[in-house]
């Protein structure tokens, strides 16, 4: 069978209703509903479910079958969920995949807790996939979460913090999203029986995928199309976030440019109307080609590890998620 | 040897100490500040430290010894210090333990973050002692966590909620309290090697324990000292909780008493000069009797499954244990 991008983008699209079905039937019938309403309103509202997929493709990628580790997988998309109520919170954020977020369709209370219980749910399913011989399983998916909140308060402390530099950045996106991509591939691996080697190797596929992903969503924060984006355009340098672009604008610039970025730290961000003249400093720049750079060679890296993995089917799945990801323009 | 209550009394502080040691050494070194340093704070604030004496208990209880449960009894407290990082936001408290809580001393963020990051870490402590042949143990902890949401979240509901019967406070109670000190008992005899029996009786200690441990809270909150029980006597009047001794006062009062109480429901507390009357309403209609002698019931229960353990030690532990949380003050 020949693996088209109509062909993997169907299997992709399968897989992904699929985890959709089960997550939508996962908690049905819990009470009480104070908690279990707000839980199951984040977990349906639709996602890439790029992370469930990733343990699915790795667990294949080894010849086990999508199958065997389908609780794994609603697993890490649980915590990930779990990661945006709490997320969402701290960054005092309304609106999550077009609808209310958790503390403002519900409460605050309601918001923390619905996450917590949402952590204790992602490692009961984890649990079910997983067999005695399995425990490093559930020490790597544990070591994610530590280091999902570890860049979660690194972004918190750069907020603040007036001198980020690149090499910081890279490590905060490492743990706070390229962390995740990592447990999603080494846990789909390990469940599906791989050998060390292959573990590695779908390891470090999900690790540069994550740093590539994060990196391309700096970009279109920038040069996104608004609709298809799903959030506001410019919205990182109107909240003066330091993204990969901005911190390598600094990087690169002297004199007044200098100055007008440094004015984004001081005042905690830039007016609406003065996002055209920022874009036009970052084309100045160069950062665009940059950063596009960047998620080119951490895509690379991703695409050699995948070109290693023997099942016809799952490489050319990572191939071809590996680079719609970094054409994707939402 | 006999074990006097001098002696209990003794062990029980030895094992404190060297739970407050491990807690204090745990987070030593590790990075970022801004999440651990929020971390060790809770940790290192004085408890009791029940939870993990109930782990280290239920393990001497059927022949291990206690150093073969320490990481387990660590996990438990981590796991307790998390859900009152948490119950604090949600309850807007702003002193712990005499200090200000975590929220008020850092800030909203950052005790979400860290109350994530302690349930991460409540695993990685608890994976330290767990065998392969342990699966069940992560299992019965996932579902633990997952009561303790249900019953905070049972606890939130009831605050708006008109009309809560005792059965349903019951409930609420079993899943927010007793079922952690359940899973306490639990995961300390499987770990320990306890034959199914042994278990089930310490899981019976556990879960009754935790019940008359609650409702004693209930009766300290009217008739405790101010100073040794460290929180405000009648708070729970004035926030208008329902708790087991205010929803026994309306079960059994009518005409002009039912009225004050509904005032309660209606008005959601009371003033401070108010508390007074009420403490003579609850006199009059005797839930003070009635919720001492539900503490003695469900006292008795633990004190008899306490009975038939083997190890003399345990044992004698185990029933000063219940005996003095009933008799506590604070």
């Amino acid at each position: 069978m020949e693996f088209t991008e109509k062909k993997c983008r169907a299997i992709y699209e399968r897989e992904r209703t699929n985890i959709e079905k089960k997550l939508k039937s996962l908690l049905i019938n819990k009470n009480p509903k104070s908690l279990y309403n707000p839980c199951s309103y984040i977990l349906e509202s639709k996602g890439k479910r790029l992370r469930a997929f990733l343990v699915l493709l790795s667990a294949k990628a080894v010849g086990a079958r999508y199958s065997s580790v389908h609780n794994a997988s609603l697993a890490v998309e649980i915590l990930h969920n779990f990661t945006l109520v709490h997320d969402d919170i701290m960054d005092n954020a309304n609106l999550r995949r077009g609808l209310p977020t958790v503390h403002i369709k519900y409460d605050l209370s309601t918001a923390i807790l619905s996450g917590d219980n949402l952590i204790a749910i992602a490692y009961q399913n984890l649990l079910k996939d997983t067999k005695e011989k399995h425990k490093d399983v559930l020490s790597i998916f544990t070591q994610g979460i530590i280091e999902v909140c570890e860049g979660q308060s690194l972004d918190k402390e750069f907020e603040t913090k007036s001198k980020v530099t690149i090499e910081e950045y890279l490590q905060m996106i490492s743990k706070k999203t390229a962390a995740l991509a990592e447990v999603c591939c080494s846990i789909g691996a390990i469940l599906g029986g791989g050998s060390k080697t292959e573990i590695s190797l779908l390891k470090n596929y999900g690790k540069n995928l994550g740093i590539a992903f994060q990196l391309q969503d700096d970009l279109l924060d920038v040069f996104g199309d608004e609709k298809e984006f799903g959030k506001i355009v410019g919205g990182d340098l109107r909240e003066g976030k330091k993204t990969y672009l901005f911190l390598k604008a600094l990087e690169l610039s002297n004199g007044k440019d200098r100055a007008m970025l440094n004015s984004v730290i001081k005042n905690n961000g830039v007016k609406k109307s003065e996002v055209a003249s920022y874009k036009k400093l970052y084309e100045k720049l160069k950062v665009i080609e940059i950063t596009a750079e960047q998620v080119e060679i951490y895509t690379k890296k991703a695409l050699n590890s995948a070109a290693k993995i023997k099942d016809e089917e799952a490489k050319a799945l990572l191939i071809w998620l590996a680079n719609s990801l970094t054409k994707r323009n939402k």
